[in-house]
């Protein structure tokens, strides 16, 4: 018998199964990096994609299948070793084994003016699973919570999911992507539970200063929310100014910082980051943050247990070596970034990138004929070129790029050529 | 300076951070077998544990530890190699890597009529984000899911967390554990939206008949409900009935299979598991069902990429003989478990286990003396006899027990003889 579907010998299905789909979950697509860049995938395939060129990707922050950008080999053997021990196959404990919490509590602490203990840490599947773990803990009916636009959209998509309402502020493009302080106070009310700050930035390559980091912490303490740091990017810094952790401002107001190993050991495959509460005053024991969050790990999935064992061996025997050849490519993937962008008529760029791996760049449509949007754009860039960028719309811009240098400077080259081409063939006439 | 907390130089914080946590959130933590566990053991320590003898644990699933339960060594190799390889260090595409999918649409297909595709498997991190995935899915207000009692609570908590209603169908003691099909029917009604069933059976150690899947598959079909099928502990049976996949009846009613690596290869900490359309008829596209899990995968966490660069060769690569091996040592097991229950006073077992790791046990508390309940059975047993098995009311039956006897046969002869010793101590004099 031939195992086919429509050989199962049994009558098709009535329609009586008549579920209707979650149009809130169905909606959420559209907030995602990962969908829309699919979507630009797509079209460009359908169309034949720009001339057989190869595809250079600076649609998303995941540089490590360039062979510059290959994580540590310490790092793969740590991880190597705990699989190949047999220690590490059973489920791990709930809120993360202890060794990988106190040594992550240890790295963390070299950056911060006090001690972490294990008991502030919280182990999860990538930084993702923290952003998803902290909105399902602080959503309630009627909270809101501050995001930065332009921002990470999984925090909305997690937050909507939740039923919590999302309230925007603006990143000042003028200086230096900063919080708009001044914003944020006019936006909060007492349903206000928290701001998330974005530091190295996610899309705008900014790296806030002490001093900055200093004032976001007095306007959440004047408004009596917590902050929550995502550091996914966390030392990936390039310019004049140091990686500083919120953390440092914990005894201000209580700070949840969320990291991983995904960007700074360039393995976002490896699934491991977590959730640290920075509470020397305890305020999130008295509110029972702590305890929710440890409660939500009782009905979540936990990262791959010998990735956990791994962890002290990795922490403890990565090399500065391998940090600094990562910053100094990002660097000159950075200065080329920025360099050949200024030459492209039809895009602006207000600020050098100082971290991460993006930056944000404003289309200037009124020199652009046949244009509408940053959509059409990048569908139409992917299609002519084989480059895929980010529309801005997806990090919360309409009519800005979100382009990510992290790709090997050589595709780097040729991906911004091909744009100032794309940009030349576009440009109106002059008049 | 010393780092120490008080020691930040800065006014410790006011009380002007008035959270009010997500109780439903906090109060989910009771129906985790891993919060109460931890309680219990909690208490054994505080209590001095059990006079120094080895904690002997029949209380969680997870036989992984045991030299005798290590998993394969080709299965190991498969995932060093893909981790070696470099080529998995990136994120993984959304709904999970292709040829993962593909080789476990194979793996599955051969145990079914048909041939799955590889669009009808999505990947998740272990059984349990599967769960998490349909139960978000398949939420919306007033919707109402069907769970059997006893059963796997996890579902209980990821389903209320969502919003949605609970019901709870019998599974009958009597018959093997069969599902009380006009209970079911008595209970659905036109918000239903779909009946879970767990074969082989968490925590009853059954295994369905042909026959009987094909009853509840036609119970489904009538009430017009999906049938989420819990495949965590696939093939995992040592009795005469073999394991029949729901999937089988997917053309009489659609199934949503889920599984994992967990079980079978013992592994559960390497976090692989799997969300399988049996959909012939297409009524998971029709209603959007495929579109909402693909959709909620694109604002969730997903699988360590090189676990999932692994699945093609450990799926092709597993060795008979290992299969045979832990089901040889689980037979052993189970006929111990049998044997020794049936010889203590104040508990019953009502039916032989015939797959899964587990066994429920009724408490007589009227042979017992000083025994308030399952609970304080359980606590009592632990300090008293460094014994740890599951107070039945976690799995929806108080005072019952749930025992675990994947644990190495000598171990398990040992905790079975406490538990005696600890009944016969505790046993009302004869009248
Ligand atoms: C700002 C930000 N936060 C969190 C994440 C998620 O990181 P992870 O790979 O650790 O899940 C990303 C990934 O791109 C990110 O850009
Ligand atoms: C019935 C059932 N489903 C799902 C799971 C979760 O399995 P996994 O380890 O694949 O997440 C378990 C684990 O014990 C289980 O017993």
């Amino acid at each position: 018998m031939e195992k086919s579907a429509s050989n199962w010998g049994v009558a098709a299905v009535p329609d009586s199964w008549n579920f209707k789909p979650n149009e809130r979950l169905l909606g959420l697509m559209s907030l995602s990096v990962r969908g829309v860049l699919a979507r630009i995938k797509a079209e460009m395939v359908a169309a034949g994609g720009g001339g057989g060129r190869p595809v250079i990707p600076m649609g998303h922050g995941d540089p490590s299948a360039f062979p510059c950008f290959r994580t540590a080999p310490e790092a793969v053997d740590a991880v190597a070793g705990a699989l190949q021990s047999g220690e590490y196959n059973s489920y791990s404990t709930c809120v993360g084994l202890e060794p990988a919490r106190r040594s992550i509590a240890q790295y963390l602490s070299r950056d911060l003016p006090y001690e972490l203990s294990l008991d502030d840490v919280y182990l999860t599947n990538g930084c993702a699973q923290a952003i998803e773990i902290i909105c399902s803990v602080l959503a309630r009916p009627g909270a809101n919570i501050l995001l930065p636009r332009p921002g990470y959209k999984f925090y909305e998509a997690r937050a909507v999911f939740n039923g919590m309402e999302v309230r925007y502020y603006d990143l000042l493009p003028g200086k230096d992507w900063e919080v708009d302080t001044d914003g944020v106070q006019a936006l909060a009310d007492k349903n206000t539970v928290a701001i998330v700050i974005i530091n190295p930035g996610n899309p705008c390559g900014n790296v806030y200063s002490y001093e900055h980091l200093a004032k976001v912490a007095e306007t959440a303490r004047k408004l009596g929310i917590f902050v929550i740091a995502d550091e996914a990017y966390a030392h990936l810094t390039f310019g004049e100014r140091k990686f500083v952790p919120m953390g440092v401002f914990g005894a201000v107001a209580p700070v949840i910082t969320l990291g991983s190993l995904s960007k700074r050991w360039l393995v976002p495959g490896w699934r491991l980051g977590w959730i640290v509460t920075n509470d020397p005053s305890g305020v999130f024991q008295r509110t029972k943050v702590a305890a929710s969050i440890r409660t939500y790990h009782y009905i979540c999935s936990d990262p791959t247990t010998f990735v956990q064992g791994a962890v002290p061996n990795l922490l403890e025997n990565s090399k500065e070596e391998f940090f600094q050849k990562t910053i100094k490519i990002l660097k000159e993937s950075a200065d080329i970034c920025w360099e050949k962008l200024n030459g492209i008529n039809g895009v602006t760029c207000p600020s050098r990138p100082m971290g991460s791996m993006f930056v944000m760049v404003k289309l200037d449509l009124s020199c652009l004929q046949d244009i509408k949007d940053d959509m059409d754009f990048c569908c139409r860039l992917a299609k002519e070129e084989s480059v895929v960028v980010l529309p801005g719309r997806v990090v919360g811009c309409k009519d800005w790029l979100r382009i990510t240098f992290a790709i090997d400077p050589s595709s780097l080259e040729d991906g911004l050529d091909r744009l100032k081409s794309f940009c030349l063939r576009h440009s109106k006439p002059a008049q």
